[in-house]
């Protein structure tokens, strides 16, 4: 949601953007149009140069075909300063954007020996060597620069229009390759061409959970909104177990802290308080790693329904290893009562899915784990196995440590993999609230 | 790999996309062009695209701005025969792309009583009921169709422009809606509108493993390629455990399952045929969880490394209780003593990364979760943790079912997120083998 109605938040869109330099985006390929393959740089790039405050005004997939390719180009360069392209720079024949740069801007295709050295370069990191006979990667359009492919072998094109100021960059479709280029290359070249005509962007994230967005600029806290914009443009972003508010804001580093500071007093002065969960931008992965480890802790999960996902989500971080142990997929009944000590009794009485079972099952997790805190995780994933009285998407989390056996239940939405993501992400949120109350 | 060099390929590539029909996508949205929101409808249309046998000549993002995308949406119209828009039909203010249709083709924006069934439907089916004090959705341009959201609250639009014989579509920007609304919704209405413009592409699809692209077309069958080219449009995609093979061509559903059947005997007379694992669509969990049923085996697995994933992805199959009974995640070397057995001899002398360790932990986790079948997977996720005799990337796996105990290991490449997402699809291959053999 990005409220853009009120005078104020129109004005302040107006400041941020206001220098922006205007970037367009051309990913070029058949195997991005025919689905074949996903690209993965458009959404880095608008990342990237929304951070190094510029502007993206449209991306664009098209096909390997010369007269696509040029008519984009040529109105892409028309309508921003700067067009950087994906795709299409290797050696095969349908790399064909080599080819149609050169001709549009009529430029012959030449034994380039400037090229040669980069090239050269860019073999050497991989540790092979670079001759003619392997590829044509020397022939390149006259008075174009060759970039080097810090992770690649394909060297990007630069082209400067100086009469009109506007400059052009080709880069490879492979990610990795895109993403080094861009940051190592690109930007550089951005900085010296356009030296003094961009700000970076700053932003401060509160991220919040259990509240919805309405709830939270309508009943809970109708001013925060506006008293937010005079600090910037303001947006907010849903995630599986809340809402991120994000405001953005140019400045210095400086002038960075203290906003931080100043956002933060107003919602440790508001009814929001409670539901903050971070000020930052950390994960909940990460943030609990950073906690767990200050206070040194280990925990474990019980995985019913989320099927391992909870364990997985954590262990996705390098040096996840310090303080998780391991956990117990209890997907069967037989593993509930055999690995975690719940009794039949239990299951029989209450079901699987119960208040009753997820509280035997985090007590009994961290027994047979030995962690100082365990988490469990019940419910009914779906699409099938609901009832009346607990339909599909109920779910019970149990928390286990020394400061004893906390409950809660709640039902969610979605299909049966976003389900999953939501209940172990919100495992994962009372794991951060039990590591800080210990 | 797409081969199009040859006279042969670029034939018939003429032949399946001589009838198509052209389809221009638009994606709109400010939170598309500034990062913080991915798109995930593009790739998927294309895919979509594809299967049907239409042509998607670009896909193009664009912000919330009126004139960009009217001028957008009119230089698709002139491009395609099919636009379809994902983005901007939602209730809040910058959702403007209702208000753009109406402007592009001069209609009004009225109170359209035939729009009321639609989102009173829309509602019904979330269980709630809707009047006009709640949103403006009823306020909807004269003489556009409103289109039925399966997953979603806001409708669709549609416009046939009878004299140029052009269809536009503008669908919702949330995934699960969008997908919904264009599968279950558009693509009727482009049958109808196009009816015999467009032929059905079929597709043949081998799924191999354990051998790269190279090997296959170069050692093993150099062949192989231009044999399967007289039957249509050979491609070649790569995954985690090997390679699929795509053949695509016209026809009828008779003539399909001839082709299909005369690949299969190509392949199978072939040095491919002990690589192949599905002549098929199907995906690894979803051809394990039927042929476990046939046989009414069970198996769980006992993950280091993998923290959880195998299961996690196994679990994402509703359904995957019949024969998924459970994990031990045993993350820490405490609880691979503890719950699996494995000797604190063996982890001491070999390590946790070891033959010695995932054959006790394959023996140990079948014993524990008492499955017919238990795979286990410890490595090295990295990026630290390796050493030059074993470096990240390392990965030990082991079977155990009444056949003995097998285990194999190899080295695995990338990031640590690819790397378990590796580790993980191999554990699950060799889980589908050794249900082949029992």
């Amino acid at each position: 949601m990005t409220r853009t109605s009120s005078q104020k938040s129109v004005k302040v869109e107006g400041i941020l953007m206001k220098n922006s330099l205007k970037v367009a985006m051309v990913v070029i390929g058949d195997e991005i149009l025919n689905g074949r393959t996903t690209d993965l740089n458009a959404n880095w790039l608008a990342k990237f140069l929304f951070k190094e405050g510029m502007l993206l005004t449209s991306t664009q997939f098209i096909r390997d075909n010369e007269s696509e390719i040029i008519e984009t180009l040529n109105r892409a360069l028309n309508e921003a300063d700067i067009v950087i392209t994906s795709g299409g720079i290797g050696p095969t024949l349908d790399d064909m954007t080599k080819k149609c740069l050169a001709k549009m801007f009529d430029k012959k295709i030449i034994e380039n020996q400037t090229v040669i050295p980069v090239v050269e370069e860019n073999y050497r990191r991989f540790g092979r060597s670079w001759n003619p006979s392997l590829n044509f990667y020397h022939h390149f359009p006259e008075d174009f620069l060759a970039i080097n492919n810090p992770k690649g072998l394909a060297p990007g094109l630069g082209f400067y229009l100086a009469d009109r100021k506007k400059l052009l960059l080709s880069g490879p479709g492979v990610p990795r390759e895109f993403h080094d280029m861009v940051s190592l290359e690109f930007f550089p070249m951005i900085q010296k061409y356009f030296s003094g005509q961009f700000v970076k962007n700053y932003q401060t994230i509160v991220r919040t959970h259990s509240v919805p967005e309405e709830k939270i600029f309508g009943e809970l806290e109708p001013e925060l909104w506006s008293k937010l914009e005079n600090f910037g443009k303001v947006s907010s972003l849903p995630h599986t177990i809340g809402i991120d508010i994000i405001i953005s804001y140019h400045g210095t580093e400086e002038n960075h802290q203290l906003t931080q500071n100043k956002i933060k007093d107003i919602f440790e002065q508001s009814k929001m308080q409670e539901y903050v969960w971070q000020y930052g931008n950390l994960s909940l992965s990460e943030l609990i790693l950073k906690k767990a480890v200050e206070k040194k802790l280990t925990f474990g999960f019980a995985e019913s329904c989320t099927g391992g996902l909870t364990s997985s989500k954590f262990t996705d971080l390098s040096g996840s290893s310090a303080c998780f142990m391991g956990s117990i997929v209890s997907y069967d009944n037989s593993i509930k009562e055999k690995l975690l000590g719940v009794s039949p009794e239990t299951l029989k009485s209450f079901g699987a899915v119960s208040e009753q079972t997820v509280k035997e099952m985090c007590q009994g997790g961290k027994k047979v784990l030995n962690v100082d805190i365990c988490v469990a995780i019940t419910g009914i994933a779906g699409p099938t196995g609901g009832s009346a009285e607990k339909p599909v998407g109920t779910v019970y989390f149990g928390v286990h440590s020394k400061l004893g056996t906390q409950f809660e239940t709640t039902v969610v939405p979605g299909d049966r993999p976003r389900k999953k993501d939501r209940f172990s992400d919100r495992a994962l949120l009372l794991l951060l609230e039990e590591i800080e109350k210990l």
